[in-house]
């Protein structure tokens, strides 16, 4: 049993999916979210950019004393785990082996599709991941560089003919190669699924690494005895470095739901 | 004579097409160019993000001694270039002066046209300098978010269905209140050019914020005295805030030929 906090932070919105599932299957748990805001998007920059802005978005965090961070979003997940976790000495989970293993688990015919931001498709993460937990995969990558600017837009209605336009011109080869899985390698993109689900077919299984990131964590905590047992419902606070304005309309979309809870801004610079 | 070099700086890139228009009327100039490329885009970000940003650019700049300093990015040349001209004792330069003149003399129907990133639509400055130069004026303006990430993508070539689906959406209700004259309020737009123009038509004339700042900048410089009249090249200096890997073939594109110079990679945070 801890009650101490679980944070999670990504370059923007985007990271709220996975709140959103870690709410819902832990709904007693107290969470703290950092969104880069002031610095979105992550999924173009250097790898030495990227690292530097991770510390700083973890250091930030760690002045909540939480007891593990969920790093929900794919780019930093891809590029700067490693260095994370051997920085810091709480689990600090990212989404990549959650939704290797997701995948390789539901694939059958061991072809899968991932789509990602630039960083994250040229990282390897992924494919280094499957091939280990099932040697053979065949692997199909994308990188989406459009997608992250398309969501953050509300571009991902079905009938949004840019939206299905730019979606079918990256899928083409996941859906030639015949993958029968496809990871959506960002958090941003579970938005997407309608269009991209679609597109795909109903034959093809859509991999969101923010819920099995969710589930992913929750049973790391119980098998260490970490989770928060109290019961009633956890509080929820969120972090910005950019103006708050226009944050709980915004935030709404990507929980799914009406946002509740504090929103404060932030210098990250300073961490 | 004055033979200190001209500071330049935007988000990115963007802002060489600028250098392009200062380098051709001016090649005796030494140019010193910085683009915030490890905080690119600066077009959603609000307007106290936007001022601490800038005056990190200007104060990187003023590290060489310039005797002026281009402003080569709408955004902050919307939002911050009275703070910057009020800390400053050179002169600094935005965009949006240079743009409403040239738009101002060149409209016929006094009906004009602006597009540009949310926060510089947002500021409305566009519309307070030409309300100013030509009382009556009715302005159109659209914030057009997704150019930028297009321009990025490159995506900007003629027969790109998503780049000319955005495009006429967004102008539509410019082309439908009959505007004579566009301003291309963000120096990513040159790039957008062909596929608006042909959206427009030909009675359209596009002001081009880069091109018209490069010319005001040239005269401000003969009337202060200031221009660099020793005869041969000047030189160009490059500096980026995150990896200088692909700059050279991307800043070709921008620049409009081969680029040459050096580039450096610097700690932008540290201004």
């Amino acid at each position: 049993m801890d009650t101490r906090p679980i944070g999670v932070f990504d370059s923007g919105l985007g990271g709220l999916t996975a709140v959103r599932e870690l709410a819902r299957i832990m709904p007693e748990e107290d969470l703290v979210y950092f969104g880069d805001t002031g610095r979105v998007p992550y999924g173009g920059r250097s790898r030495d950019i990227l690292v530097r802005y991770a510390r700083q978005d973890v250091a930030f965090l760690r002045t909540f004393d939480p007891k593990a961070i969920v790093i929900a979003c794919g780019t930093v997940s891809t590029t700067a785990l490693d260095v994370l976790q051997e920085e810091n000495d709480i689990p600090i989970f990212g989404v990549v082996a959650p939704a290797a293993h997701a995948a390789a688990r539901v694939t059958r015919n061991g072809r899968v599709g991932l789509i990602g931001t630039r960083a994250s498709i040229r990282s390897g993460a992924y494919e280094r991941a499957l091939d280990h937990l099932r040697p053979g995969v065949r692997v199909t990558a994308r990188a989406c560089p459009l997608l992250v600017p398309l969501v953050e837009n509300g571009r991902f209605q079905p009938g949004d003919v840019v939206a299905e336009t730019v979606v079918s011109e990256y899928l083409a080869p996941v859906r030639a190669a015949e993958a029968d899985t496809l990871i959506l390698g960002c958090t941003h993109y579970p938005l997407m699924k309608p269009i991209v689900g679609a597109y795909m077919g109903p034959g093809v299984t859509l991999v969101d690494v923010g819920e099995q990131c969710a589930r992913w964590v929750k049973r790391q905590l119980e098998l260490d005895g970490l989770r928060n047992e109290r019961p009633g419902a956890g509080r929820h606070r969120y972090y910005v470095s950019d103006s708050t304005e226009d944050f709980t309309a915004l935030a709404s979309v990507f929980l799914g739901e009406d946002m509740t809870g504090e929103v404060e801004q932030i210098d990250i610079t300073a961490y």
